[in-house]
């Protein structure tokens, strides 16, 4: 499907945290025919097992190269998951924008993915955003990822030159996290290689109780499918 | 001017490369009275005498804070800014794109700014960018400028709780570079702090003939000033 005519298969770059919605998009563009260029980004995220699980992801999925991309982010403070402010838990869900929102994450995430696809010759940037379970990040709605395609058609060289066509892909845009998980087990995701967890124990168990873990096994309960990390409690 | 009723100054967020251009962005910022958050990206860029420039003129500029974040750019290849390309010299400036280009550059820069902005409660983010003298770089033209302010007003928490009005400043995109050196003459800047070639020598004297020195001799001459910087030949 995703095939260039006798040029080999086209190329995509996924953004890859490694938890449940990254993968599943992963997967997605795995299904189409794309060869993978999977990004992650070290943003000095204190839930750094996510590092190792994209990179467990990216082995199963196939990824042609995946890049870790150390960023400083950490000096700008302003969020729970890149300082010491405390990780809430057992939110109701309804308390606006989080903590754990980490300012511009996803503008940055997909300038750099914009900056990769450019040199690799990709056109397409697939990102897990959704926007129904998404804890109220607002740079997870349809209206920022159209404004980042048109953004993307008019910052790079290749747009200038003509052979823009960049397009930001979020097949689970619109999807409930139980239709997440369905997708990607008719996919053959192995869950068990993910990590959601915002606020893990000193040996990596997901906590249970952060939003990130409530959305996650809310999915997998609603799903029907059990959950196949363990967790500290 | 740019003061907030009693609650002090307004705060604006500059991108900070060293190079005249920003310099003269950041003095253009100063005189309007915002308080000044310097921000320069480490890139891996072979030029790392930018850095320590940007350092001097954070200080004589009085910047409240000066940042420099790091970001592994190196890892994507395709600029000669960035890898072992060659970089050119003795251009003629009409062929398209060079190689100096860094893909999507000027958007991974302001979506740091962005995010940054964010934390300190900045709106104001300030940029070199310069739509004349431009080398061919398609991420300093005023329609992306134009889509990334948009981009920023969807992206953000503040802008989805109604405190946005994000704006993109760039007070040079239309001017010609010698027209950026007399503003900042005007206003006091020291250009011997500045460092604009890509392509220094081991001691850190500019080249004199890569398109970034070329311009900046150029504007000198232009506005019938000396460049008070030694070069290599």
């Amino acid at each position: 499907m995703a095939d260039d005519g006798g040029r080999g298969p086209r190329r995509a770059v996924v953004l890859l945290s490694g938890g449940v919605d990254s993968t599943t998009a992963m997967a997605v563009a795995a299904a189409e025919g794309f060869e993978l260029y999977a990004l992650t980004v070290d943003y000095g995220q204190r839930h750094r097992c996510e590092l190792e699980a994209a990179g467990r992801v990216a082995g199963a999925l196939g990824a042609r190269r995946h890049l870790i991309v150390p960023l400083g982010l950490r000096s700008f403070g302003g969020s729970a998951l890149t300082s010491d402010l405390e990780v809430p838990k057992d939110r109701t869900g309804d308390e606006g924008v989080p903590v754990t929102y980490v300012p511009a994450r996803n503008t940055i995430f997909l300038s750099l993915a914009l900056a990769w696809a450019e040199v690799l010759g990709a056109r397409d940037i697939f990102i897990g955003a959704n926007a129904r379970d998404y804890s109220g990040y607002p740079d997870c709605r349809p209206g920022f990822l159209e404004a980042f395609e048109r953004l993307a058609n008019l910052a790079t060289a290749a747009a200038a030159s003509g052979s823009g066509g960049f397009r930001v892909r979020a097949p689970l845009i619109e999807m409930a996290k139980s239709d997440i998980i369905r997708t990607g087990l008719e996919l053959g995701v192995d869950y068990g290689l993910t990590h959601s967890c915002y606020d893990p124990d000193p040996g990596g168990l997901a906590c249970g109780r952060c939003d990130s873990c409530r959305f996650r096994l809310k999915g997998f309960r609603e799903a029907g499918v059990e959950d196949p990390i363990p967790y500290a409690e």
